[in-house]
Order: C-alpha cells, then sequence, then structure tokens
C-alpha cells in the first residue's frame, strides 16, 4: 500500500507519525489504495520552524518575486490540469465537466494569476504617505499563515492552491497548508506542482509545506503558534470556532468562514411576473454542485398565497426530476440527514425529498421543507441551522410585518436575495426588507441567485458572525482579500534609504496607486 | 451630596442602580464631591436597545449628517474646554499648560473635525465598484459601538470624545462609551456638550450614550450583547482581556489597545555621536505626563560600553533633577510600585528612584531599572511586564548578537525606535536590528522618541498582539481608524436606484475616490 508522504521544509518525506487515513471515492463509498499520515505536533513544530525561516529569509523582498512564484505555480498546474481534475473528480464526485474543468481549476490558475498580477503591481498594500510630518505606512507580510481548505472545493479553495493561499502568498507569506481529508490525492498533486513552481523560482525551502491531518489539539496549537501570522479556514463551523478560540487567545487573526444559509426572499410581484423562471434559476443554484455550495440558498421566504403554493409545488416537481447528485463523503451525508432531522424537530415538514436514494454512493434525495412564519419567527435559532447539501426550506411569512420579522431574525449570512418585480410595484415591500437584511448579510443580490462567487473586486465573499468572523473581510477578491493577511507597518521619520521602495518619493513602479497627503496617485511624491 | 446621572436614550437621568463611586483627586489623594453610579445590566440593556433603534433610524443616512454632529460638537467642546481643560486637571492632575490646554485639548477637537471630514468626503468607505460584473462594495455602519476609554488621556481617548468614539461616529454608527473611572466629571462634561450637539443636529435619541462603570460581568456581556456591532477598549491588558474574550466569542470585532513598552534601541554611533542630546530627548519622552503615555519608552537597549554606562549615568542623574510628576490614580500607583518589584525579582536592579517622595499626592520617584542582556533574554517575558508610569528599564547587550537577541525576544509593541549615528557607521547594524524589531511594532521611528501620535492618515497606533488585538488596525489616523468600524456591504446586481449614493455610477461629490475597475478615480463611472 502506498504510503502517501508529507512536504515539510522543502521536503517530500515520510511523516514522524503513525496514524494514517485513506480517501474514499463518494460515488462507490470505496476506500482509494494509499495511506495518508495523520502529522503529530513534532512534524508540525518543523514545518513552524520551517516558515518562520522562510518569512526571515524573504524580509524586504519585492512582491516581484511572490508573483514570479504564482505565475509559474499558475503554469505548473495548468500542465496538469487533467490530472488534477480526473483526481478531484475521483475523490469529491463532482462532475468533471463543466464544474471541474471548466468551472473551477480555470477559476484557480486565473486566481493565482490575479494575486501575481496584485502582488507584482503593489498596490493591495495600501501605501499611505504624509509628507507633512514624515509618516509613511503600508501593509507588510503578517507572517507563515496556517491554510485550512473545505471539502467542498477541491480546487479553488484547495488549502494549496486556492484563494486564501494566493492571497497569504501574495502579501508576501510562506503558508503552511493543511489539506481536507476528502480529497488528499487532489491536495498532493497541487502541492507537488507547487513545490516544484517554488524550486524553479528560488523561493526558500519553508515556503510551502502541507500537512493532510492533524489532531484538533494540535490545530488549536498550530493556530496559536507564536510563528504564525494568521490563519484562514473555511469548513465546518464547529471545528472553526475551536480554531478560532486558540487563535483569538494568542492574539493571532483568524479568518474564517463557516456557515451560511443564504436567505433568498421572493416577493409577491415578482412571483406573478415570473414564477416558472424562478424555480428554475432556485432549482439550478440550489442542487448545483449538489447544495454544497458555501452560498447555497439554503431558506426561501415568502408571503402566504396561492401563486406562493404553487410556487413551492412547481420547486418540489422539478427537485423530484432533477438527478440526486452525489455528496462529498459519508460524513456529509451524515450530517446532512441529520440535519434534516434537526429542521424537522424545530418545526419544519418535508414537502419532497428525504429518503435514500442510492446505497452505492454517498448521497440523499433532493430535498424541500417548510414552515410556517409563526413557526420560524418562535424557533428561529434552530431552524437556521444549515442541512449542507440538496435541501431548502420555505418560509410562508403571514403578512409583510412578519417577512420583516422573519428576515430581522436571520443569523450573519454570506448572501441574501431579493427578486422583486421588474416594473416596481414590490418597491415599497422591498424598500421594508432590504435595509434589514443588508445588515445580515455580506452581499445582497437583486434578482439573482447566489451561487456565483466573482473574483472581482468589489466581491464580498464574508458577512457577519456567524457566517465569518468578522464582518470587515472578503475571502474572494483581489486586492481586499490580499490585505488580510497584511499588518500595518508604519515609519516614523525613517531615513529615507530604509524606506521600502513602495514608500520611498519615487514611485517604484510608475503606476502604484498610492495614497500620498490625502489623495490616490500613481505619481512621484511631489510630482 | 450630588448624585451624577448617566446619559441613556436621550436623557440625562437617574441610574436604576444603588452603587456608586467617587472621584479623587490625584494631588491630594481627597475624594470629589459627588457620585457616580455604577450601572447595572438593565439600564445597560435600555442604552443596547437604545443604541440598536438608533442605528435603524439612521440606516441610508449621508455622512453630511455624522459631519453635522461631529463639527456641532467640536464647537460646542470648544466652548467649554476652559471648563473642560480645568476638570480634566483636577480629576487627573496633568498640567493645564502645555498639556491639556494647548496639546489635548486642540488635538481632541482637531480629530472630532478630521473624523467630520471623512464623513463629509466618504472615501474613508473605499467605494469600489466592477463595471464588469456590475458588483460594487463599500463599508457600511457596522452597528452600535461600544467605547471604553482609558485613564491616561482624559480628553483625546475620552469615551465620548475621543479617537475611538470620533471614528465610530464618522462610519455612521451610535456609541455607547463606557467612561474611565478616574475622570468621570470630565467625561460627564463632555457627554453633556455631546448630547447637545446630538440635539442641536436631530440625532436620534440612542446616537450618544454615556455610563461610567459597570461590573466586569455586564462590560463581558455589553460587549458581546446581539445589537453590539463592535467595541473599541484602551485601558489595562488584564480587563482589555476579559472583554476581548467574551467579544471573540460571540464573533464580535473588538479593536484593543493593551500595552506596550516600546523599546528604544541606541547604536553605539549615536551614543558616540550625541549622548547627551539623546539622553534629554529620552527623559522628557520619559517623563511626560508622568510617564503614563502608551507609547512610553520603558525598555532602552544598548551595547555594553563605557560610554553606555556614561549615558546611563547621565540618565540618571536628569531623572533624579527632574520633577516628580503626580500618578492619575491610586490605582496606577500601586500598580506601578508592583510593576518596578515585577522588575526586580525578574532581575533588573535600581539604578536611581524607587522611593516615596510625597505621601500627599499620588507619585513615586522617577526610576530607572537596569537588566544585563544575558538575564533578558533568560527572563525575557516577566522582564517585559508593563510598569506604568515615569519608569523606565535599560538592558545592555554584550554583543551585537545578543542584541538581536534582545530585539527578537520582545512581545508586540506600539512602537520600536531605533537611534543611528547620522553619516551611516551604525547601518550594519541597523540593518540587523530594525528587520527584526519591524515585525514586533506597529510603527518604527528613527532618531525620535515615540511619545508624539500625529493624527496623521500614515499613523500606525497599533501593532501585534499584546500591544493589540490584530496587527491590521490602527487607533489613530484618519481614515484608517475609521474604517475598524465598517462592515463590508457588496451589492451584487442590485438596481442602480436603489444603490448607496456612493455607488451609483455618478460620484455623488464629484470629489469621493472611488475605486472603478482597479483604479481609484474621482470621476463618475464611465466617465
Amino acid at each position: 500500500m502506498t504510503q502517501h508522504q508529507v512536504l515539510i521544509n522543502g521536503q517530500w518525506r515520510d511523516s514522524l507519525g503513525n496514524k494514517t487515513f485513506q480517501a474514499v471515492n463518494p460515488a462507490t463509498r470505496a476506500t482509494v489504495e494509499g495511506t495518508y499520515p495523520v502529522s503529530p505536533w513534532p512534524e508540525i513544530a518543523e514545518a513552524l520552524e520551517a516558515a518562520h525561516a522562510a518569512t526571515v529569509a524573504m524580509r524586504g523582498w519585492s512582491g516581484k518575486r511572490f508573483a514570479r512564484f504564482l505565475d509559474a505555480y499558475a503554469d505548473a498546474i495548468e500542465s496538469r490540469a487533467d490530472e488534477i481534475v480526473a483526481m478531484a473528480n475521483f475523490e469529491t464526485a463532482l462532475p468533471v465537466e463543466p464544474r471541474l474543468k471548466n468551472g473551477e481549476m480555470p477559476r484557480t490558475v486565473n486566481q493565482l494569476r490575479q494575486a501575481a498580477e496584485a502582488a507584482r503591481d503593489g498596490a493591495w498594500a495600501m501605501a499611505t504617505i504624509d509628507t507633512q510630518t514624515n509618516i509613511r505606512s503600508i501593509l507588510g507580510p503578517i507572517g507563515p499563515v496556517a491554510v485550512f481548505g473545505p471539502n467542498n472545493f477541491p480546487l479553488a479553495f484547495n488549502s494549496i492552491a486556492g484563494g486564501d493561499f494566493a492571497a497569504a502568498i501574495a502579501a508576501g507569506n510562506p503558508v503552511i497548508a493543511k489539506g481536507h481529508s476528502s480529497h488528499p490525492g487532489t491536495t498532493r498533486l497541487f502541492a507537488e506542482a507547487a513545490h516544484e513552481a517554488a524550486q524553479a523560482t528560488d523561493m526558500p525551502a519553508g515556503f510551502v509545506q502541507l500537512i493532510y491531518r492533524t489532531s484538533h489539539d494540535d490545530g488549536a496549537r498550530l493556530v496559536s503558534h507564536r510563528y504564525i501570522g494568521a490563519t484562514g479556514y473555511t469548513g465546518a463551523r464547529h471545528s472553526g470556532l475551536v480554531l478560532k478560540e486558540a487563535a483569538d487567545r494568542a492574539g493571532k487573526p483568524i479568518y474564517l468562514e463557516l456557515s451560511s444559509i443564504n436567505p433568498v426572499c421572493i416577493l409577491p410581484g415578482a412571483l406573478e411576473e415570473r414564477a416558472e423562471a424562478i424555480a428554475d434559476e432556485f432549482t439550478g443554484s440550489c442542487l448545483m454542485g449538489t447544495g454544497q455550495f458555501c452560498t447555497n440558498p439554503g431558506i426561501v421566504v415568502l408571503l402566504e398565497s396561492e401563486a406562493a403554493r404553487a410556487f413551492l409545488k412547481s420547486v418540489a416537481e422539478k427537485f423530484e426530476a432533477a438527478p440526486v447528485g452525489t455528496l462529498l463523503s459519508g460524513g456529509v451525508e451524515q450530517h446532512f440527514r441529520a440535519g434534516i432531522v434537526h429542521l424537522q424537530r424545530a418545526g419544519a415538514h418535508i414537502v419532497t425529498g428525504n429518503q435514500p436514494v442510492d446505497s452505492s454512493r454517498f448521497c440523499h434525495a433532493n430535498t424541500l421543507l417548510e414552515v410556517s412564519g409563526d413557526d420560524f419567527v418562535g424557533n428561529a435559532v434552530p431552524l437556521q441551522e444549515e442541512a449542507f447539501g440538496n435541501a431548502s426550506m420555505f418560509v410562508f411569512a403571514k403578512d409583510e410585518e412578519q417577512l420583516v420579522q422573519i428576515v430581522e431574525s436571520f443569523e450573519g449570512n454570506l448572501t441574501g436575495c431579493i427578486y422583486s418585480e421588474t416594473s416596481g410595484s414590490d418597491d415599497a415591500l422591498y424598500d421594508k426588507v432590504a435595509p434589514a437584511l443588508r445588515e445580515r448579510v455580506g452581499r445582497l443580490l437583486n434578482d439573482k441567485m447566489p451561487t456565483g462567487v466573482a473574483v472581482s473586486p468589489a466581491m464580498n465573499h464574508g458577512g457577519p458572525f456567524p457566517a465569518t468572523g468578522h464582518p470587515g473581510f472578503t475571502a474572494v477578491g483581489i486586492p481586499a482579500a490580499v490585505r488580510r493577511f497584511g499588518m500595518l507597518q508604519c515609519y516614523d521619520n525613517v531615513r529615507s534609504h530604509r524606506l521600502p521602495p513602495a514608500l520611498q518619493d519615487a514611485n517604484p513602479t510608475g503606476t502604484m496607486w498610492r495614497y500620498v497627503d490625502g489623495a490616490w496617485t500613481q505619481g512621484n511624491v511631489g510630482s
């Protein structure tokens, strides 16, 4: 049996530990040949030492160095794209086409190249110069970043290739990647490419490192270690909160993406105008990736009416007619079923689905639930527990007042959508609903489902707790996501030749945007 | 006996509680006439309800509304400046001139007016527009902000007039101020002016509120309450960490300024070149405000040499010759003395001072300690405990390597200074010391003491834990300090008339800087 290695301090090598795990093919429930190590603490401590040494070695490095790595890595991934996609499909059962090959893979390399561009350009660091006081500041590298990747995006959020990885590197930091146990082979292939790119671009040995799994205690030790600058975590709420507590206690920034049910409010005029189109959009969005998106629309709020009931019926029929996708793992299947049971116990009723479908793979029927507005408002906390998978719950408000009350009972979410009638007949109700929803979500959408998360400078893939740990940050979108991994470094009266180039009078690239004496400029100071 | 009132929901009124405290004049140790209430939880809960109602009432308000309040408030303070300064002097023993009247008071109103300008201008919110995807984002108000002010800046960091207050308001949030118990009268006078300005500018009842003291448990409940958007805290490390734990657990951002010993490294060439001038600068900086600055230089690192010993002797003479200032409170006096004892137990020796001086007021002799580099490196954690007051400790490194080792053992600090010889003879050593110091401090200074904290857009009054809770933020400097109190609000496909004006195609002020399609511009979208 193949025993896979960890990547520590620039070397692929056998783990120091003797615990292992194996990947499972979700489409067959079959265990995959080859074991992956659970890294014991001494191995993690070595990774921390090596990452710290890398930080020291890279002090003062220009962003170009990191850009060169990111570009080389994107090229290396592209040259192995088919292999990586095939492995991701094998380990996650996400379809090769269009999902992995035409969606997530191009997004992943595009993200790395955008990060390279940001690193090369340098404007992400918001160089700020006050000539009157000769005080100058800039975001500098925060130090080694631990990245915990989620199960649901094996490529675009992979711990060693995804958004947090790209952002941490663009800010000039080494990364210790903790792969997700449900796709270790995919992560390993990425790490091979990352390691080759790091060697080809002369990066220090501890620049990119990979471990596959740790104990919970060691995870907490990792994120709170004195050598750690910050942590990026995307995954289940419970595990994330354990890491958050450890990191918070040590005063180490941790950026979390935990859970979100992404409410969709469909106002009466919109339903009257285009119920069928919305039902199609909703069904597509909700069942995409077998419902395993961070931004999956898990709750739909409607005003009680015949039209709303007809809409539910139409969606139910579409859910029944749609193929049942495969879930990412046995754990996801189990939690998904338990989540539906929790929602039922809290007062929700099954409209359709909620039965086993095919015991040869991990899956569960496309499931719709419903609950009255009265019940929702009376039991709002348990009724907002995420059932991660191909399910959604309809809430029927008895009147407009209750609809607003429902929205006001929402916890923090990544997204919130409002569908309204095109010519404005819903506008009065929109104006009641939108302000309450706005404060509870990172991204507010109109007439659009939330599952697309563009890599745009204006994107917010974030939101108030418990969607994330801080409502001021986004995990997607450059340059904002990069700034999470910077520390604010101020220079007061520092002699000019000792300043980082970005803070010297002459603009080092001739194009970098800097904030000089209260105005943004690409020019030199004094010009 | 006068029983002072709390300001809750737009009303000055008697506290619901029956516990009280009194201010103490530090210059006489005499209790001041008049009692201040300790607010019980129901009172704090009312303040939270009122602040939440204010947030709801102010949804969608233009920054101009907040600017109008801030300007009116600055005017109101100026019209009562003499009264406020006299009260602050009475309660803190900080000198009227130049400190309170010519330094802190102008800084306070200037800070409020800079915040007004930021609110009016709107660029602090970093409106970001991506026309290709029609995704737009901006920082919006985070919700009610609790501000805990420190003892040492009764004006410029006052909970209801200082930097955190100004920043939270500029971002469009109501503030619940928790005054510091050592200057309740000063805080009360500010609150009177704030209340008048809020009424004159038609702000909601719960917009600015004041309580004076809470139990520790109620403080923790306050910062973790569902209606709280964020908290600003400046003060002692222990109390701050209790609040941090509560806020972190609830996923509520908390910005802390906790403690800092602000190392100063004086390189040999600088000592040879200008020892006497540096000794004067250092003595002035260290004894200013009786050493009660967040940025007080609490540790001086030197290479062991005759010149370094002579420098110590010279500083010791200056410390002995300088008047002994009054400390802010009996608590500060007690902690200061205990802090010196802790440093002695950890291996430091008294060079001069450390005796009682005048039992009629709160004070303690100007105190210098010294410790060897070996002892410091061997016991670095207890030797970095802050002794808040008119004291500093010299560390003598046996060689350059140890000097760097000492710097590498520093915890996170607000500032770090390096003095070096003018023509460059220290440059080789500077290049070894500066990178290590850079990563451990928010603000790196050359040839300058750290106690001046300019209100500059490039200022960083922040730094790695335990100086603060997150190395990416500054408590001083506009617009950066304002951004702490914003949540990132993204609009995806939102109809243009529903967007906040700052995100519509037309630039609402004609001058607001916005980040449009990857470039900063003051223009309209598409122009």
